[in-house]
């Protein structure tokens, strides 16, 4: 699925995205790196709210989730996340999950294959004017 | 501030919580307690999205913060957060997070008053249908 695609996919199954104007900028073999401006994403002190972060990074670590197994029958949860919030988002949200290395991800499509199931645990951070500023982990389930 | 009031404040200063649907149901000296209806938070499986469960948990705890200092000049910021999602919300979305009991909230004022700073763990459960489904802790600092 291109950008532009999977930006369709989420605004048609998943209101939220947008409303919030979500959009994939790139989705390849190493990352997927979601967008969202700052206007529909803004607290009161004009800064990104803190809820808007936590939403694109859980939707960016799930889209890596689902684009790594490679299969559309996959059913994912997120079981746990954390996040840090080192400095607030002053300028348009930028959300990148790196997938996981190529051999961590040969024995999770194995595990997924054979059991189906598999358990990740991924990492995205929130980029502010290309500066890191929140960083994220979670915990995804994906069964068949 | 009468829930109705802190609704409209919401919506009107974080456009985000006007999309989900956000409304406060009540808010007193025990705990604040939010609802947005499934709808317009719903994930591509019909249950609610994570993202949507992150940020009104967020939010049910900063507000707390916020009613518990009774400073409207207080600068409130959240600094980590981490969820456990037990299980899928399939109806509508309802965010509890209680005060500080009494004696913390007296130490937390004072310390405010004298320091101009204090900062708040505090704790939120999203229930399901009246029974818990996803539990939040949050760390927020509060500067004047």
């Amino acid at each position: 699925m291109s950008p532009a695609e999977i930006t369709a996919y989420l605004h048609a199954n998943i209101p939220l995205t947008q409303a919030m104007g979500v959009e994939v900028e790139s989705s390849d073999v190493d990352a997927l790196v979601l967008r969202a401006p700052l206007e529909p994403n803004h607290n009161h002190l004009g800064t990104a709210f803190g809820g808007s972060l936590s939403a694109i990074a859980t939707l960016a670590a799930y889209g890596v989730v689902w684009l790594a197994l490679g299969d559309g029958r996959a059913h994912v949860v997120v079981k746990d996340t954390s996040m840090r919030f080192r400095r607030p988002v002053r300028s348009d949200i930028r959300a990148v999950c790196r997938l996981p290395e190529e051999e961590t991800m040969r024995i999770i499509r194995e595990e997924f294959s054979q059991k189906g199931r598999a358990r990740l645990h991924l990492r995205a951070v929130i980029e502010d004017a290309g500066d890191p500023a929140v960083e994220f982990e979670g915990t995804f389930v994906a069964t068949r």
